[in-house]
């Protein structure tokens, strides 16, 4: 298949925005990645936006046209993307085979979320449907509670790693601090985490990801394009990966070793043609702190059951030997859910291009990974990237 | 790029069906379509879902894990796919270029959608989100009212076809009579359509499509595996197109030739070698009468502000030089949103094996198309198929 490079990326503010519309937000991230790819608008063929639950919060479902009309560009073909968090990715995964297959030379994939002008209940309703409305919901279970019972499940076999979870949240909200963009700049603390409100044990508020809006954008090309008209860094995409497991809890063979992941990287490691060892960075998904853990041991980066040592042992951290979620992730830099797959990227890519600031990371940064799940960890995508 | 076909269909039955679940609908459709392939159910690689607002209406998004899950597939990548009535059709686009790509031999593609069990203004609000939020329904437009619209400006270009629409009408029910599957089975008349419940001028009830739960699975394979295993005639997807316009009425440059239509044609046209006067049989969108009309001028069936008189003349029925959904199309048949792309590929492929009972086709079926339109054509898939 074709190789495909990014070539262009823009993102809004995460945050609490319940006063700019969607269009707003696709605007200002869709112009913005379009201006940062320096392509005219007109070579752009095709526009792939990844939104989770607009439908619910914005009565808007037709996603696709309505984002291509915002940025001029209304007569492109458009496809919506919906896979819960990682509605994203998987946006970013069909442009990316539409190229590799032939079919386009350039498109844009995005992906944005407005959700914080609703009231609370409008929002968990809202995003619990990205799990089983017939076995999970309607019983009662909302994501946290998912969640903690993996945290839980993960304890009675790998041991109690309440510290280290409240460590992770510690080291993104670090990172965030760096961030322009990031909803939360706020130093935390472990005492901070032990005493924020309890939201299913052993997950207090400070071990879940952020309510946010915000908006994403990424101009893919062929990279034979690429090279003749960016002037940035190429950043090709070397390999991608998509795993899939039950929707249920219930139906997953194992809730500590997710399937979704390890079937999503070993495409995504195949197609590379690298292992773990060989990823300088990663944005790792976050939803809760417990999660972050478990995926940096089944994308291979840690063994199993040591993924919470080793952020302990600051290998995560900025300056570590594997620094994840050098953004804030989920957890700091927000979790704007149809645009989070493409924050990653947007991350990647910035630290690549060396244009990430006060948190760039001192090592150089030649192949880098997103990861990101959906629900809980029924779709995960994953990308590996090269600098050019 | 690689050549694919379609080995297996399934539908349910269209109709009202408060009681059935999401997950029993599915199952039905989609075992229907693996069983009809003769296909092992281990060499099924990834399932691309339309559906259209089981967010809203079902509070159930995230459904591609969800159907994997109910097929005993629950360790298959999946994407849900949204692009208001033309949800089904760009799954099935998304799992062609999965394959001809070479990414996967064998894909499940299917299209679900439920909503009689909720009240009309739910029904309604959930249909309105297909349209412009901002600029089009919170200024109180439905579709109706915006068909309605485009009635009108096709009335002040090319004349009163006020007949002729309601001879559409006629037409479809008399073809959905011979349709087991179809969710109405009743001849209607000219003076029933005048007389039809007023929705918004010209439009009566009789001119509008339908409120129908339901769901249809395709099984898509590589043709070199599709000639390994296939016991009945192979159908080969020859050419596809997916067009684009503005979300908005007022966005688009003309709302009697509809530009997304035309887009998509140009390329299904292009890629399969064919010209308009090659087709045997169309499903073509009719969410309201006048859609049929505009699309088959569109689509090169007939010249523009004649494709009313080939209804008057017979040319689009079942006996005529080319029969035009003879499902019964989304008026007669149903339009389950996000499975009404792929009812219009079941309808095809049993024409094309001859498998359609009392409304088969006289003439020989060997080169057809489907055609699905999303919200007031602001997206537009079109398929070609070949029989082997």
């Amino acid at each position: 298949m074709r190789s495909v490079s990014v070539i262009g990326i823009g993102e809004t503010k995460m945050g609490n925005f319940p006063d700019k519309s969607l269009r707003e937000m696709i605007f200002e991230a869709g112009n913005k990645a379009i201006d940062d790819s320096g392509i005219e608008k007109e070579r752009i063929q095709a526009l792939y936006l990844g939104n989770f639950n607009s439908s619910y919060w914005c009565t808007q479902s037709h996603m696709g046209p309505m984002a291509a009309e915002t940025l001029g560009l209304q007569n492109v073909p458009t496809l919506r993307t919906e896979g819960a968090c990682a509605s994203g990715s998987l946006a970013f995964r069909q442009g990316l085979l539409a190229i590799s297959s032939g079919l386009y030379d350039v498109v844009l994939v995005g992906g944005v979320e407005k959700m914080t002008h609703q009231s609370t209940p409008v929002v968990t309703t809202g995003l619990a449907s990205a799990a089983d409305y017939e076995y999970e919901v309607r019983m009662g279970a909302t994501f946290p509670s998912l969640f903690a019972m993996i945290a839980n499940r993960y304890f009675h076999e790998y041991g109690n790693v309440r510290e280290e979870m409240a460590m992770v949240a510690i080291q993104n909200h670090d990172n965030a601090l760096l961030n322009p963009d990031a909803q939360m700049h706020k130093k935390i603390t472990l005492e901070k985490v032990y005493n924020g409100f309890p939201v299913a044990y052993p997950l207090t508020v400070f071990d879940c990801s952020l309510i946010t809006d915000g908006s994403v954008f990424v101009v893919l090309a062929a990279t034979e394009i690429a090279e003749k008209i960016s002037k940035k860094r190429i950043i090709e995409v070397i390999g991608t990966g998509h795993g899939g497991d039950a929707l249920t809890l219930h139906g997953k063979k194992s809730i500590t070793a997710l399937n979704a992941t390890i079937a999503a990287s070993k495409e995504a490691y195949g197609m590379a043609g690298v292992k773990p060892s060989d990823i300088d960075i990663a944005e790792v998904h976050d939803c809760f702190t417990i999660t972050q853990i478990i995926n940096t041991e089944d994308l291979g980066f840690f063994e199993k059951g040591k993924g919470a040592w080793a952020v302990a042992e600051g290998k995560t951290a900025l300056d570590g030997e594997i620094p994840i979620n050098t953004s804030g992730g989920l957890k700091a830099k927000g979790h704007p859910i149809g645009a989070t797959g493409l924050s990653q990227v947007y991350e990647i890519v910035t630290q690549m291009r060396r244009e990430a600031g006060e948190r760039q990371v001192k090592k150089d940064v030649n192949i880098a990974l997103t990861h990101n799940l959906g629900g809980s960890a029924a779709t995960c995508v994953i990308n590996i990237f090269k600098g050019r």
